[in-house]
Order: structure tokens, then sequence, then C-alpha cells
């Protein structure tokens, strides 16, 4: 289970900040064991470590890192995976990195702003959870109607079967885990702090309630504590999931951040009306009217957005059925071919995200792919190739 | 004053329904004059009538006006131009037909469904109103909110000079006129019955108030009554203003049609959204999600769609300025020169548009138009042509 590349990601994870744009360009160019070793280097020498990096990148990428490398270094101290994981386990945590099975494909949305590991308390699996999630977000200084439309939304899509993802707050955010918890359908929280605390207080008794079918994650290692720029960038995980709506939002509140995320991920995003005189819904106003968010008022408008990106056989308004929740595992033929199979992910992409996500060379994800559609597990349709499950239900529809 | 092109527009809109799509053919193909007396051959002879149109039109068209000929027959008693004129003159309406000085540059928008005739009470001039005007529109059974929504908005376009048009109603309609009155700014309603009721009853007051600085019109003459159908023809013209606001309506009520016949005359359309637990505003909500309407939350939302019309030098959010409105008549050398400067309106249009609005054909409106360039009154910005206003405070702007 320990490899030296998983304990270099659990590594990054409490070394270097979210989405530190500096760290995620740096274990993509030398991967995150090197990288970890690189930060030693810098923290003696800045001249070798430039002299390191310069075949990868412009001056100016190269001066960020070296830059950035002191306050890396200052927490090498934190550099052990081990004493994370005795921390987690401590609580019933365990840890997710980007190696391992079960890392959730709707991260590869992200890009290289991945997370570099997550910090999982809960029966729910992320990657199932993920795939079949609605994020449901908003204002915490939320009004009643606020808290009523979060409600409504959220039972709706969790009576059909979705997930309802959001960031465990007050207001809008509890009304959504609130709904959930009541259809006793799974909900997901992520957390901007360590998953030991479940955060707010006033929240205790909720959170934990969700780890009963759902979970509770963060990419930080227990212990952290949730500051206030760790909010900002926790919320581009909460805009991972299939659509993202805003409840109530004011404008220029940080509640937009998550809208923003979903859309610069190219993912839907809606906004829930309200009236002109609430100060909380004037945000939502701004979202629809500048073409970020679609008007919803309903659980069928915002699954006709999610579904919007769903592969044929999963159009009937039921979440996609995501690789760690489906029955029986096909027989691969290589290492090669299971991870392009887990790369084409539940809703078809082309060759080169293929590639992307399994961590293969282009050629190795044709040969790869080429053996998969022999062995009857996937086709191509035009640049992209689909999946075809041995046992789901989409796959007699989609070859119909 | 009375000549028998003038007659015979003010004998259509006794005939004829507004917009009955027959009837605005035939005016169209034979002129009203000619038309007319179709009508009376084809009181007496089908055969003879079918025989006369066939140069004009599919077989299809021309029996859909020889169809229609007999309830426009049955009106003929009613093609007496000066027994409406008697009438109007005893409630101190006025006339204005196609052809007359001061018809309304907005109506050319309506293509051959235009009026055929305008009966006008009030001391506004329509041609001046309609330039300036924002439709404030929406649902009889407002609820509070709608109402105040209404009232800001009309009081906020109206302090910024702009005329408020609706319909007179109760609800929506009559919120959005009286904002106007107490802002002591013209407004225009538009009747679907004849002038010399002030419809609905209860509006009374407030319509004759509205006469002072506005008007109130309708394209039947006095005495017709305010049928239902004419509700829905009157709403094409309500949506001839600059730009329409629906405030509050529910999914498919008929305050939409307004909004439709907008969007269907290429003019914009806003929507103000509301509580979704707020049946009065789902129609609204709708109109926002298919793309029909924008979302507005102010009068600034609302002007700045409205200015996306105007021509240079009426950017800043006041109304553009009608030809009845402008202080000094330009001289113009011939009364096609007269009539092509009007055919190009305030906000400038293609020689073939000003042809048609000036009732010339292509080659005397290109003539026409070379002589305004040249007496320095209009010039060419690629296919547009536009006015140069002796006086304007546009003309500097525009030349600088």
């Amino acid at each position: 289970m320990s490899t030296p590349t998983r304990d270099a990601w659990l590594a990054w994870s409490a070394v270097a900040e979210p989405s530190d744009p500096a760290a995620c360009w740096l274990v993509e160019v030398l991967g995150p064991e090197a990288a970890l070793a690189w930060v030693r280097t810098a923290s003696e020498d800045h001249f070798e470590a430039s002299v390191a990096l310069a075949p990868y990148a412009p001056p100016a990428q190269v001066e960020a890192a070296v830059q950035a490398s002191g306050k890396w270094a200052a927490r090498l101290d934190a550099a052990d995976a081990q004493v994370h994981l005795e921390r987690a386990d401590a609580v019933g945590a365990r840890a997710l990195t980007r190696v391992d099975q079960g890392w959730p494909e709707m991260f590869a949305h992200l890009g290289p702003a991945a997370p570099f590991a997550l910090w999982v308390r809960g029966n729910g699996e992320p990657a199932a959870l993920w795939a079949s999630s609605i994020a449901v977000v908003g204002a915490r200084a939320s009004t009643s109607y606020g808290d009523y439309m979060a409600a409504m939304l959220a039972a709706g899509v969790a009576d059909r079967g979705w997930t309802v993802l959001s960031g465990g707050a007050y207001g809008i955010d509890g009304a959504a885990h609130r709904a959930a918890l009541a259809c006793d359908a799974p909900s997901l929280a992520v957390m901007a702090g360590g998953v030991d605390r479940l955060y707010p207080a006033g929240h205790q008794d909720m959170l934990a309630a969700l780890l009963d079918r759902g979970a509770v994650v963060s990419e930080v290692p227990p212990g952290y504590a949730p500051h206030r720029s760790r909010f900002l960038t926790r919320n581009r995980l909460i805009a991972a999931a299939s659509a993202t709506v805003v409840v109530e939002a004011a404008s220029r509140s940080g509640s937009l951040s998550t809208a923003r995320h979903a859309a610069h991920q190219h993912r839907p995003v809606a906004a829930v009306p309200g009236p002109v005189t609430s100060a909380s819904s004037a945000g939502c106003h701004d979202l629809i009217r500048e073409g970020v968010a679609t008007l919803v008022t309903s659980p069928e408008d915002v699954l006709e957005l999610a579904s919007a990106l769903d592969a044929p056989g999963a159009t009937d308004g039921a979440p996609p059925q995501g690789s760690a929740s489906s029955g029986s595992a096909p027989d691969f033929s290589s290492p090669q071919e299971r991870a392009a199979y887990d790369g084409i992910g539940p809703r078809g992409t082309t060759t080169d995200t293929v590639a992307y996500r399994a961590g293969l060379t282009i050629a190795e994800a044709q040969v790869a792919l080429g053996g998969l559609e022999l062995a009857g597990l996937a086709r191509r349709e035009g640049p992209v190739w689909r999946r075809k499950p041995p046992l789901g239900r989409g796959s007699l529809a989609s070859e119909g």
C-alpha cells in the first residue's frame, strides 16, 4: 500500500497549499518524489535548484518555483507521510492519492490543479460520490427563502439518486446536506481544514451523520486549520460536481467563487432567482445576467443541465455510474488496459485525455485502447472513446 | 387635411380587425383605397374579385382575402371616415394614419402589421412618446412585490426622460403608469378598445391624468369595444417600445404575449426575477431561461438594453429625439427629401427601409438621400444612412 510515489503525494498535500500554482507545476514536470528532493536542494542552494529546472520551463516559471521553495522547505518536517497517516487513522480517516484506485475521475477537469491527495472520513467512496454529485452552495447568511430552495432542490436530486455535494457551512450548505440526510441519501462535504475537525462546530452532529452513507473529505491532512485561503481553493473541488447550483449569494460574495470555478472547469452552473429586493439573491442574478449561470427553478432543471454531460444510457435523470460503484470489474489483460479503461471514465473521452488520466504516453494509450476495443470493453465514436461495461444497463442502449 | 387616401386608412381601421393578416396583405398590394373598392366588388361577385387579385399573389393568399371579404363587407357601413372623426372629436380625440406627419416611426418594425390608423387622446405626440418609450408590462393579478418593482423601474426610466408605455390595466400596468405620473413624466397607454372609454373603469382617473403630458391611444375607432382578441393584437403596439420589461407574469399567461411580440420585432425584452415560490414570477423565469428575455434588476439594466439600439450621441441613457420633438425643422428642397429624412428615423437605417417608410421607390429614395447628403442633413455610414440634425446635440459627437 505504501509506495514512495504515494508517500510523496501525501507529503505534498502537507507541504504545499492546495492548488499552489508553483507546486502544481513542479510536481507536473518532475513528478512528486523528484519535486520533493528538489525542494530539499533548493533549501540549501538556490542556484543549483535553478539550474536543475532550467530544461523544463521559461526562466520566470523557474524563478517562481525557487521563490516558493522557501515556504515549502519550512514545512519539510511535515513531509513524513507516516505521521499524517497515523493522525488520520486516529480519527478513522484514510487517504487517497492521484495514483490510487478510487481517485475521483471528476478531478480530471481540474488539470494540474487537482489535489495532491484527499483525506477521507466516512463510508462513502469519493469517486462514486463525486461522479453522481450535484453541488448545492450559497451564502452562510441565507434567508428562509434560500434555505427552503436549497432543501427543495437537494431533496429533489437526492430522490433521483444523486449525491448532494456542499461545503458543510451554515446557511445554504447546511440546508442542502440536511435535506439529503432527510431523504436517507448520501451527501459529501468538502472541508477547508483537516477532517479530524468537523467544522463549523455547530454542524458537528450533521457532519457526523453524513459519515454513515456519504463522506467528509479534505485535501489538507488532519490537524490542518481551515484558513481563509483554503476555503477559496476548496471551492474548486465542490465545483467538480456534475453541476453546481448557487441558491443564494450576495453580489461579490465568496459564495460565487464556486460558480466561477465550475465555469472555469466547463461544468454547468445554475443559479436560483429570488426577489430583487433581497440582497441575498443579487449574486445569483449577476451570474444569470452575465451568462455564467442558467436560471433554474426545480430539481428537473438542474438535472437537465447535469445530464447534458452524460453518455447515452444515463440520460434518464439517474446519475452516471462511477467506476468505484460498478458491480463487476471487467478482466483486463494488462495494467495499461485497466488504467486506460479507468481513464475513459463513465462519460467517454479522447485518446489524449485517456493518456493524461492514465499516466500513459499517447502511443501506450493507443495500444491499450485498441486492446480494450478487441476485448469488447471499449468502443470508438468519432474522436471519443466510450466504455462498454460488461453488465451495465448503458451497454444495450448505446449499442442499439 | 382630409384626402381620399387618409380617409381610406381611417376606414380600414374601422372595417378590419387590427393586424388581420388578409387585410394587411390586401392594403399592402392594392393600397387602401383600391382595397376598399375591392371589398365592395367582392361583396357582389367573388369570382370577379378573385380575378382582380390574381396578378398579386399565390391562389391561397387570394382565397384568404376572398374568404375574409365577407366580414369586411359586413362593416362597409362603418367605412365612412367622417363618422368616426366626428365621434373622435366629441371626446377630444384625433386620428393619425400611415400617411400623416407624426406617424410613429417605431411602427416600421411591425412591417405590414402596422396599424391602419391611430386614434389619439392627450397632449403628447405619439411619435415622440413611442420613440422614447420603455414598455413596463405584467400581470393584472400582481403581488405587492411586482407592484413595487414596476413602480421602481418605471420611476427610474421616467426620471431619465423616457416615456413609460403600458396597457392601462390593473396590476403591473397601473403601477407603472402611476409611477410615471408621480415623476411628472409623460406616459402612454395603448387601449384595446376605443379611446372614448378609458378602460378599465377603475383606472379612469389615472388614465385621464395621463392625457395632460402623455396620451391614451387605440388602433380601433371610438365606440369600439375592448374585445379579448384586441388585447392580444394591441400588445404588439406596446412591444414597439425601445425595450419591453415584463415585471410579473404567470407561466403561459397573456402578459407574455407582449414579450413574444417584442422578440418577434427584434426589440430588447427584459424580465424581472422573483421568488421561485411565487407563481406570479414563473413566466418571467421562463422567458429568462428560454433566452427570450434578459434578467434585469434596475432601471440602468433596462436602459442599457434600450440604448443598445440607439444612434451615437444618444448613448448617455437619455432617450433618442423623435422627429416630432426636435426643436427646429431643417429646410428641405423637396417633399421626397422631407419624407426620406423622416424615413431615416432617429437611429438611422438602410436605403431600402427609407424607401419603405417614405413611400418612395428605391430610385427616388436614392435621389432624395443624395440631396440630403449634399445639404448636410444626412450622412452615410456603410450601408446605413443617419440624420445630421441642424442643431441636435448628437451632430457634434458624430462628426468629431
